[in-house]
């Protein structure tokens, strides 16, 4: 643990109410990894008021803790970055905002600290748009453009070269559907569109208004959909029926990015794979693996009811070595990584810059988890 | 051969002008495949005076003209829609308007109907945009988020997660170079700008002006750059130290782009792979395979001086199955397809519209080949 600027001697510890300089708060960071050049001092000049620590602590292998961390040092924690570790309502008493470093937030749901307070939790829902999103492009194009055969051929070293142009879809007009609109799928929208592709998009709740297409969560400057402009068409609801109408209106790529719940278990299934045959469109799940159902997604490709399928999440997961979805024809399995990212850490602390910001000034809290809608 | 409409009754055969109807005009179509249903038809609507021929013949794989025109139905050709095999200036004394199917024009270049004639030779240029950019993002986002690798764990049903974030990196903040800021650059550009990337571009004569940065060249609506506003800096030139300023940019992709000339031929060696190594630029060529120095790519590969490189085009092409570029660590070869796509016929039927309208209305061809430049 390393107390990186010491308490500001014009606050005091109680004056816990939003200010400019954050005078009185402490912030604890609990995290692996060295934070960026220069990262203390910046926060230092933006806000002098705020005691900062670092606990060098990887909260998702621990079963612990930070041991570094003393009673005495927690008990004046007002702001706490952190993975699914948490310390007991009583041990952090003057707790306010809860940065999480995951963007979901199903593993708080049931810890005291989140039922029995009002502590704000915040998730990191964002930083994953870029690297999902690429990854699903780049998998559907991968097959779009006949990739894996060619790096098959390259083993070989064999110059197979296909004349017929017709084996191989650019994007132009093709037509996206993305099922769960979130921070994920409105970037997925962007690169989409800047194909020419056609997206509609899926939302749980109706989305009839400008207002209601906003999506307050974090994106890049410049990047994802945030005023959610760009599909032509909406649908939503949580019914079968109303899933069925969106799996039938034509889409050449359905992008899966909902959570997993009970509502979406098991939701695409060998009645909806059929559904899809019209235009055999190519799958992709950067969801949740039990979303499909795993062996009607195997007879859908065996059959030709889709054109193929590209899967980061699997059920089960991992996927075992015998498995028979490993050689189902037209897949690409991953083993849960598209939302790796060299950019994570840099994200997940943009984020938290975000929120101090805006507890500085009082202001609604990004990614803020409602304790009604439980994310 | 087929005669799709008789002659207009009203126009005569000499009443070469521009004109609303077309009225005087013959369109020979030699291709070798379908029209798309109602195509004649939709003509006919748009220009009830222009007479069309449809010859079935693959002026790519065949060594003569169709044999199904006579030399009476060449007379009369005012425009015609060809490949690589051409008529005589005496056996077509009435071609106004030769409409290729390729984006390039050198095969044309020693012919005496466009050497000695004053005939308009229009390209392809633009049909290759959507595929061939939608490759080098398929291609460069693989090699970032290691797909090769995880097909190949496919193989063997291995579920090998890597922990460590930091071995993907999304294109957030990335800057790709665009050597030959042509139609296709500028749809890469689209999509590099789409993912967050900065992107600079080089062309051989300089465009300090909005005026010359525009291209005149066919684009899907909405898709690519024709404006040239997307790069963030552009260079240019001819000269090597020119090259090299743009090299030393500080790229993490370059996308070669240029075609085949005396002063492009082995324009990348090792002293320009050196300049790379400063970034490990990841290198993606769809120009043509001599314009990289093959030998020395291999060995920029085997140091690390590049993070990789795509290669849809190579030197020599086709590869021979005991050439090791095939093994060459983290390098992707496909053979010559990244073009390839059944929106091609589509499109140049598109571009031939556009041309049969500037026609009609006495207007400036589109992708119209200079006799200075040679396209």
């Amino acid at each position: 643990m390393r107390d990186i600027y010491p308490e500001n001697p014009a606050g005091t510890s109680d004056a816990m109410g939003a200010n400019k300089d954050l005078t009185g708060h402490k912030l604890l960071l609990v995290v692996p990894w060295e934070l960026p050049a220069g990262y203390f001092e910046n926060l230092h000049k933006k806000f002098p008021g705020l005691k900062v620590q670092h606990s060098h602590w990887d909260t998702w292998k621990e079963t612990t803790l930070p041991p570094d961390i003393s009673d005495e040092d927690w008990k004046s924690v007002t702001i706490l970055l952190t993975g699914p570790k948490f310390p007991t309502i009583e041990a952090a008493p003057k707790l306010q905002l809860v940065q999480l470093q995951s963007a979901g937030a199903n593993y708080v749901l049931d810890n005291p600290l989140f039922k029995d307070t009002k502590i704000a939790f915040c998730t990191a829902n964002g930083v994953h748009g870029p690297p999902i999103s690429e990854w699903v492009i780049c998998t559907f194009l991968a097959a779009q453009h006949n990739i894996p055969r060619f790096l098959d051929n390259m083993r070989e070293g064999k110059w197979e070269r296909s004349w017929d142009d017709s084996d191989t879809l650019d994007a132009v007009s093709q037509r996206v559907g993305i099922l769960g609109y979130g921070s994920i799928g409105r970037q997925v929208a962007r690169l989409a569109t800047a194909m020419g592709m056609e997206v509609y998009a899926y939302t749980n709740r109706p989305r009839p208004t400008p207002e209601s297409r906003r999506d307050n969560s974090y994106y890049e400057p410049g990047l994802g959909d945030p005023e959610g402009v760009l599909p032509s068409k909406w649908f939503s609801g949580t019914k079968p029926e109303e899933v069925d109408e969106f799996l039938s209106s034509g889409l050449d790529l359905l992008v899966v990015a909902v959570p997993l719940t009970p509502l979406t278990r098991g939701m695409l299934g060998a009645a909806q794979f059929k559904l899809l045959a019209a235009k055999k469109t190519y799958v992709s799940n950067i969801g949740r693996g039990p979303v499909i159902v795993t062996d009607d997604l195997i007879t859908a490709l065996n059959e030709g009811w889709v054109r193929g399928a590209a899967l980061d999440v699997t059920d089960p997961e991992p996927l075992p070595r015998d498995h028979p979805l490993w050689r189902t024809k037209n897949v690409i399995v991953t083993p849960h990584v598209s939302g790796n990212s060299h950019n994570y850490n840099t994200r997940l602390l943009t984020i938290l810059g975000i929120n101090l910001q805006r507890l500085s000034e009082e202001k609604e809290f990004m990614n803020h988890v409602s304790r009604k809608r439980g994310y």
